[in-house]
């Protein structure tokens, strides 16, 4: 196959980021190392003034989960310390490659992010993506969350529609929101969001509105269903893109929560050993940036769910063009991520090495896989077999959703008077009282409509009985997952009378 | 003095602050640290899935500058090495007081800011500023550019006019105009900010425009002027922004580097040895949050500059309600600070305490004295004098400036046409060329005007005629420093012909 490069995809840029100029200081700051120039052009502290002289951070190495060698640095014999020791030092050349040397990291400059994360993380990309068109790159940033408030700003004006899942994070939809952006909902199943549907919406997209350019989608554990979308689903989704000019925001803080699908008979259940790296690879979900061969994909990564959310360290991938916007932002809001944050992800990443850390993922995937069966078990275990709940055990992420059929409650019609959403509150309040926090499912609920609306008929989502409740086997020991099911369950019990 | 309560400034909120919602998430994640309920609300990993055991940081415990002890925990007679170790443990409760708990600095929560950090930044501030409002607080950023932009969204609509130095950092002036935004630029001279001009400009704002409801200055250290604006004005300005209901965002990453005035004769030259800490605190200029009585003004505060820009951390200090909009933000978009940032920074300065921070603080103020005594005593001994060149010694900051009567240069009228901006950059060129980067006034010019326009007599500011560089001493070594400014002399003096 022959790639190429992505396409131009700056008309659709929001006013601000056309109107948005570089500081003209970003033109002269590389003279900062350039030896035959005395640089008294910027406001630099010299790092002589930083006060640390030493930061130190120590892991352990993952363990090897599919036979092979962690790292050919680091023979399994040895010790499983890994130390990153970064020392503040005019030497810079002599520090460690691997690492980013602290005088670098405590300074300003490198608002991409620092050279040896970006090595990392591009690496790690073409591993996972095998990325199919030449001019990508990657950024770092502080999360997720900043991405996709970003993202808004730099393609949405303040009165423009983008789509969502029907049910979707709701801090991303308050941020469009805020923007004065409408989120159109399309429709949702438990595979994911629905390649027709959302066809049916583009394709009868009322003329005398503004179309939507952007799609926000978290395919892979999403927030709140839990649902992944298959393969074949994501291809048809790119080809409808495509067809609509739709740029595609793939949110993905989950997608290395990828486990094996729910087995009921615990005696038949095991965790599948993969022969090899590549094999795990080749088991993930493929990335809509994957199929990418246009640069109409942004996908937004972060470490906050795979080492820690408080690094507030994530990347995207785009094409150069499109992470240019993005960097000519960020000189004016977060100019880069924690040096800090960098040094001791990127010390202790170039020490693990790539196949190090395809261990320590695959290491993820075997717990959250246990915690997601001991939650899927317990509720199975407690809740009466009855058409009034549907739990679907999810194949990935930290999510699972209770669906229940409200109209069935005994009160329904009376105390609840035929409204579903009065339900769902009587429950949760229920639930707290009972000791267990779960999530509303309508808290999730996105319902923006154009002015004049669309057509009611393509975005039409669940039965409009069904309520649903939000629960992670994640953030808990074993032990209050177990209780917290249980509560849950004797809850629902209660409220049905069952 | 009796201390009252901030005035409701939530009028003069944007669009989008009016609009922006808070997840309701947020609303039950304090459920986290319930006992009592399972919490099963939040996508939260376990802390221990963090990779890392430890995280070390050594500094050194600032020397004392006063002849006080640095602090009661840390006798002068003890090794000098401050060491903040973290470890990741379930026992949170055991971890050192002054400390951030590894596992609570890299989950997720406190928006805020960590406790830790922002019991020392709230002491810090009280002891600098001795605030004259109850109800203020501070809240932790991602440093002040981030700060700024958040301010423009939090206050400003599109269309709308703020004020300005009519020389200011050119970031926040881009950062403005991008998001369609006029800054209108009121004119400083070496003392800073003229108040007589900025109370004619208000007082004979047209009444067919839109007053504008912020002024937006960098009151110590300007950048790029190098000026610092006196007691008195600030007294001034503050009564004028009373008067015309301006809020007042004061953006002070170098208030901290005030320095004795420049004394030309290096053997009357002596560092003020203060007596006392008080002494030297009382030696500072008057912040305006140090005279803000109603909750008008908001600070903007940095790390960066005094101990590291790549912590990428800052505060600011404003009322409760106001911190509450910019806390509302940050869920849409940095979240929090980095948590090893904070940590870091809290652990050392905790241990330092406020009156080891204050010895820092002094220790940076004799270098960076020395660093500006270096570099004007250079610019005076090579520079001619003749009344083409004005040099200004800063009292603070990082940055000097050369001010060029440009219609001196004898090809004005030929070469560059009369056109002084065509001199700058032909001098600007030659600098490099001569190996010395300082960076030319006009970069930094603001001139925004509102549609109609103001009158024109309130914001004309320098002589037409007058060009300057800014060049700071801080960013290079003492050697480079002189051959820097020998540098820019020799340049000036074969443009000049002298």
């Amino acid at each position: 196959m022959t790639v190429s490069e992505a396409l131009d995809f700056s008309y659709h840029y929001s006013d601000e980021t056309r109107a948005r100029k570089s500081s003209p200081l970003k033109s002269c700051i590389h003279y900062f190392q350039n030896p035959d120039i005395a640089f008294l052009g910027g406001g630099l502290p010299l790092s002589k003034y930083f006060p640390w002289d030493t930061i130190e951070a120590h892991s352990s190495f993952p363990p090897t989960t599919t036979g092979e060698m962690v790292n050919v640095s680091h023979p399994v014999s040895q010790k499983n310390t890994c130390l990153v020791k970064l020392e503040n030092s005019d030497k810079i050349d002599s520090v460690d490659s691997r690492d980013i040397p602290l005088a670098r990291a405590l300074q300003y400059g490198f608002g991409m992010g620092q050279p040896e994360l970006l090595s990392f993380i591009r690496d790690h990309t073409q591993l996972v993506h095998e990325m199919k068109y030449t001019d990508w790159d990657v950024l770092a940033t502080t999360g997720n969350t900043t991405s996709w408030e970003s993202t808004l700003r730099i393609f949405c004006n303040k009165g423009e529609t983008i789509l969502a899942e029907q049910y979707s994070f709701s801090s991303s939809i308050y941020a469009a929101e805020a923007q004065g952006i409408t989120v159109f909902p399309v429709p949702l199943d438990e595979h994911g969001l629905i390649p027709e549907r959302l066809e049916y919406i583009l394709d009868n997209w009322n003329p005398q509105t503004k179309k939507p350019k952007l799609l926000y989608t978290i395919p892979t554990g999403q927030n709140p269903t839990g649902s992944t979308l298959g393969n074949n689903r994501r291809i048809e989704i790119y080809r409808i893109a495509q067809k609509h000019d739709l740029l595609i925001i793939e949110d993905e803080p989950y997608y290395f929560l990828q486990m094996d699908a729910y087995e009921r008979d615990a005696t038949q259940r095991k965790f599948t050993q993969f022969k090899s790296q590549t094999e795990y690879l080749k088991s993930l979900s493929r990335s809509f940036i994957s199929l990418d061969t246009e640069g109409r994909v942004i996908r937004m990564d972060s470490f906050s769910k795979v080492l820690a959310p408080g690094t507030r360290l994530g990347w995207i991938v785009a094409s150069k063009r499109i992470l240019r916007a993005y960097n000519q932002l960020h000189e004016m809001t977060i100019q880069n991520p924690s040096g800090l944050s960098q040094a001791v992800v990127a010390g202790t990443l170039n020490r693990w090495g790539q196949s190090g850390y395809i261990d320590w993922l695959i290491g993820l995937r075997r717990e959250y896989t246990e915690k997601r069966d001991l939650a899927i078990d317990g509720l199975l275990k407690c809740l009466p077999e009855t058409s009034i709940f549907r739990v679907t055990p999810p194949t990935a992420g930290m999510f699972f959703t209770v669906n229940i059929n409200a109209s069935a409650h005994p009160e329904f019609a009376t105390t609840y008077m035929s409204n579903p959403e009065l339900v769902e509150k009587a429950i949760y309040e229920k639930t707290i009282a009972n000791g267990v926090l779960v999530i509303p499912g309508s808290w999730f609920k996105t319902n923006g409509n154009t002015e004049p609306p669309q057509s009611s008929e393509g975005h039409t989502g669940l039965d409009p009985n069904e309520i649903f409740f939000r629960a992670t086997f994640a953030a808990v020991t074993s032990e209050t997952l177990l209780n917290g099911v249980e509560r849950l369950s004797t809850t629902l019990k209660e409220e049905f009378c069952l």
